[in-house]
């Protein structure tokens, strides 16, 4: 059995680009469909129930256009809307959180002590504890370092890299965190793996840094085959829609820093 | 005649405060109502439709409330959606670049040279191109220098005003604004008067900086007894009430950084 729909994939704006680019590059043969919720970003300062109600929108917008499962990029609605989405939903939902810390938990798994994981994201993810809980059913033994980094999300979808003031801010983000023992630290929210050349030299090389992209990638690959039927094979390669909220041309600006080619792609307004 | 309605003011955030707290200043018999809509903070990276569309939104709530008048104490709302709003609502409408423009020129018009002019405002207020007509209007020979300071709208809702990267930030943003002759800036976001001490290190203390607020309030006096009847004398004092549409918590912790004692006002949260 073959379904041609795309998959649904969104974010409350450009960060979830880094996840749909792993989802891309794994599987050549489906087609995605991306909204980014541009209008109402960032999600991650917003309360619970506005947080799920946005969620809920974006997902019945992807539904009506006919989609066959739905990756939610983006961490603060996987924290804090999962349940509506999948309560809401006839088609498979995947968050992000559920496989960036099976990903630390597979990466502890390997020490010969207890683990201690660090957890960056959101003021509202930081604030649900979705990770910590998440960690605990995994390994109850990890210890969780969890620390919003309220500033990250503003500088990335503003450009700022590697602005000077980048390092500094990145510095004064992690102060505290950088004193805790860890062997791993989550990226928990999709705009940070765009600075994590930054995050790395600041929290020193020798911490792996956990970027749930690929673990979310690779998580899909269970869900195509058994719950998801794939794409008829030789169909449309590479096909990806995108839609947002507001202001199409900045989205496209902004997001040809994430995914090669995008420049060209064709971005649709629409009114949720 | 008297009118005991309060008087209607807003802001994409907590930025407008400091309009409102320079109101309640200058007319302690008045009673204001004030709408932050924190659910879709910020405004200033927000295309003018939508700008528009959420404008209209908040007035309506407002005039639903019972309103005599309305304070758009938001410059992007003020560069974007006046036009709308006046064309919606019954009551007058004051925005605040005329209030800061008109301010400007006065202080230009001493001058024994052609004024110049720097504007430093969110994205979107800058690409309206409201405030060089504004002042072009005042006096065609105004030099007029418009820079767009993205970061300062996220550090100030996340309080950050005297981080070590505060300053950073703020040079950064405004390096090539301190490369032009000026002889006055205009703070053209309700936000920025809470960056001023460190703006003013950075452009040098000889550089007057224009805030809106006392603006606003010289305007408002002109409109009160003419085309909005004032509050029967003897009111109640300082009435003050607050709406705002997401986490009403976070918004009284914010304010208390622009009103002494608004951590015991009563905010109502609505939806729109």
């Amino acid at each position: 059995m073959f379904d041609p729909r795309p998959i649904g994939i969104f974010d409350s704006g450009v960060g979830g680009l880094t996840v749909l680019d792993a989802l891309v590059r794994r599987f050549p043969d489906e087609g995605f469909l991306y909204l980014g919720d541009t209008a109402r970003v960032p999600y991650g300062t917003k309360s619970a129930r506005t947080v799920e109600r946005y969620s809920v929108q974006v997902a019945e917008c992807l539904l009506r256009r006919g989609i066959k499962g739905l990756v939610v990029a983006c961490n603060t609605a996987s924290a804090l809307g999962l349940g509506a989405l999948r309560a809401h939903c006839p088609t498979p939902v995947l968050g992000v959180i559920g496989p960036g810390c099976r990903k630390a938990a597979s990466i502890i798994a390997t020490l010969p002590h207890p683990g201690r994981v660090g957890v960056i994201g959101t003021r509202s993810t930081v604030a649900s504890g979705a990770y910590p809980d998440h960690l605990a059913d995994l390994d109850p033994r990890i210890q969780v370092y969890s620390h919003p980094c309220p500033m990250f999300v503003p500088m990335v979808e503003e450009g700022w890299l590697d602005h000077p003031s980048v390092r500094l801010i990145v510095e004064e983000s992690l102060a505290e965190l950088r004193l805790k023992p860890m062997d791993a630290l989550i990226l928990g929210c999709t705009h940070y793996p765009l600075l994590a050349p930054v995050i790395s030299e600041v929290m020193g090389p020798e911490l792996t840094l956990v970027d749930s992209s690929s673990a979310v990638a690779e998580e899909l690959s269970h869900y195509i085959g058994n719950v998801i039927a794939p794409a008829p094979p030789g169909g449309e390669a590479h096909h990806v829609a995108f839609l947002v909220t507001d202001v199409a041309d900045r989205f496209k600006e902004t997001a040809t820093r994430f995914i090669a080619g995008m420049d060209e792609a064709i971005v649709e307004m629409v009114d949720l």
